[in-house]
């Protein structure tokens, strides 16, 4: 048993304040994950993500990319060091992707068969192989308290026929995903420590931005029975109406007592929605991302409008206000807008610590947030 | 009355316990000074400086270096924000050098006259002219605690010819620079706020690698009256031998109520023994500089040896170790070298992050311990 999902309270909108107990510890739900894609989360040290945020309690739960830690350092080194969690010095709950993603993304030469997918590393061009079986030897090796189930993911746009095509190959290999996991789930290297405590494997749902693909996906997957389930392939350059439908949709056919974890999002105002309509657990780069490029979130004063500031604009060279008035993360409490312009602009690697510091705050806070009303 | 010096007690070596005052806050002396180039101690947040080191006392006093703020931002927008600790969100003293040594070390075309030096930017190429009278007004515009007097720093060999000749200059310039400071030092941003406080002026002994110049320098320099008194154009390639036989011969000369400052020293070794020689402040970008090279600094296990270690070499990649295990900071308390490793050849920017907080973490404990060992 590694999982216990308690419902506190469900809200006439859907959203569900709750909890998710995992090997690692409790995570108060629904959660924002910062991602930390080769064991760190960029530029922002352990210490700093365990507290950050207004409320000080940090990031509960952050993610790590399988595909990233398998080319380097390994898997099998992360394993021999006793997982992620003791390998990046991080002792509370993580979840790893499927490595999926990103061979579909960032790898060269894939050729995809019935059994898995055969990629060059984006690295130095050496050739791999993943296959469903692979995927899960890796994320056990890994032994982050929620691992992912090897999935396809579809071009887009795909036809109605290429995507129920893409979705039955999703389906096949979530099956194999899972048999392999039950039988080789007692490797994770912490299994002994953590009194036969295991790993948990989530499904993910595809099927595109068809309706009827998601419903079919979604009731195939429970079918299967996973402790909790991801929607998939979303925010993938769709209108935000159609991400909105069909985590709608899949929220309909998926139980109420599983997490729901929706993959890969996204905006401070689309997190604030999705959680209110009932998913559990989201993650996305953004905020890291954004924030290398001197992109700060920020909302307009007196409005509950979200904006990105563009800090390297000359507007800032002499603004001593904080990025967000109304924030109180530790950036904001020390630091002007005018010192941080100094720093992007001076190639200073300051500037990404900082910004990505205020920008993980100003998401966890978002969430703080929600978790607040959807409590009261 | 901007400077108070105690010395609280002097060892039979000539090392002395002190306590420095200044309009930002008290230093414990001999002090080690992180060197934060532009308004930035590289990568490492202003509260993690502030706290760093086994005593959690962190670093009390810092670095600028004058002549990166006057090309970016700009001395006048730092005056602008109220001064560089406002600028930079560091309210602890702090120390600018006087823009010499880079626009001798960092910039092209320069020519050189009684006047000053006329020098390219290295960023733009852009054409500028430093004056000891313009280095008094750009470091009283930054406003740190200490302002350094503008000198020439002679190239490295020099004849005794050559080196007496530019010594010469930088006597007047020492003068120049001494009047200008005494006519403007109430501009600084925040001399009203701090009850009519002014920065102080070091001067800076200069006299190469020959004991009777160096004599002769001192004597001059004591003769204009300084707060305090910098030895420079040291630890430029010569052995180190003739680096302490300067420091040595300098110090008689100097007056013992007033601080000593070797600028630009040293490995964590040279930093201890200058201390023990009565040495009152050091600073010196190697620790920051070797970190980014992944090179961290650790005693041998069971002795006092300092060594550098290459974080990079494949050996460490499975150490669970921490980088030091007599050191106390917080980088060895959480990060395994293996981890250290995977930054660093990943490129990551959390790399930079913890090297450098542990190799300053380095430099501030040796210099807690010598301070101890001076007191007791």
């Amino acid at each position: 048993m590694g999982l216990k999902f308690e419902v506190l309270k469900t809200s006439d909108g859907g959203g569900r304040r709750g909890v998710l107990s995992l090997p690692h510890g409790d995570v108060q739900t629904p959660v924002f994950m910062p991602v930390g894609t080769a064991a760190t989360v960029k530029a922002v040290p352990q210490d700093v993500l365990e507290t950050n945020g207004a409320s000080g309690v940090g990031a509960r739960i952050i993610l790590a990319n399988t595909y990233h830690l398998y080319l380097r350092p390994g898997h099998e080194l992360v394993r021999r060091m006793g997982g992620v969690h003791k390998f990046m010095g991080w002792d509370r709950p993580m979840l790893t992707d499927s490595g999926g993603f990103q061979v579909f993304s960032l790898s060269k030469l894939r050729k995809i068969s019935d059994e898995g997918v055969e990629f060059r590393s984006h690295l130095d061009g050496s050739k791999h192989f993943f296959s469903p079986e692979h995927s899960m030897d890796v994320q056990i090796a890994l032994g982050a308290d929620v691992a992912m189930v090897f999935d396809e993911c579809v071009e887009t746009p795909a036809t109605w026929e290429r995507t129920k095509q893409s979705m039955g190959l999703t389906h096949a290999w979530a099956a194999r995903s899972k048999e392999r996991f039950e039988a080789e789930k007692h490797r994770v290297p912490w299994f002994e420590e953590r009194g036969g405590q295991t790993q948990n494997l989530f499904g993910i749902v595809q099927g595109g931005m068809y309706a009827d693909l998601r419903k079919e996906s979604a009731e195939r997957l429970v079918e299967m029975e996973f402790p909790g389930y991801a929607i998939g392939g979303l925010a993938v350059g769709e209108p935000r109406e159609v991400t909105r439908e069909m985590i709608a949709r899949t929220l309909e056919v998926l139980p109420k007592d599983k997490p729901v974890y929706v993959m890969g999002v996204g905006y401070p105002d689309e997190i604030e929605e999705y959680g209110k309509m009932g998913v559990d657990m989201m993650d996305c780069v953004l905020p890291t991302r954004a924030a290398r490029h001197g992109l700060l979130f920020m909302r307009e004063p007196g409005s509950s409008t979200v904006v990105r500031m563009n800090i390297k604009k000359k507007e800032y060279a002499e603004d001593q206000r904080p990025i967000d008035e109304s924030c109180t993360c530790r950036v904001c409490a020390r630091y002007t807008r005018a010192y941080l312009r100094h720093l992007y602009s001076s190639g200073e690697a300051l500037s990404a610590v900082l910004n990505s510091i205020h920008n993980l705050a100003f998401y966890l806070d978002t969430m703080e947030r929600v978790r607040g009303e959807l409590a009261g």
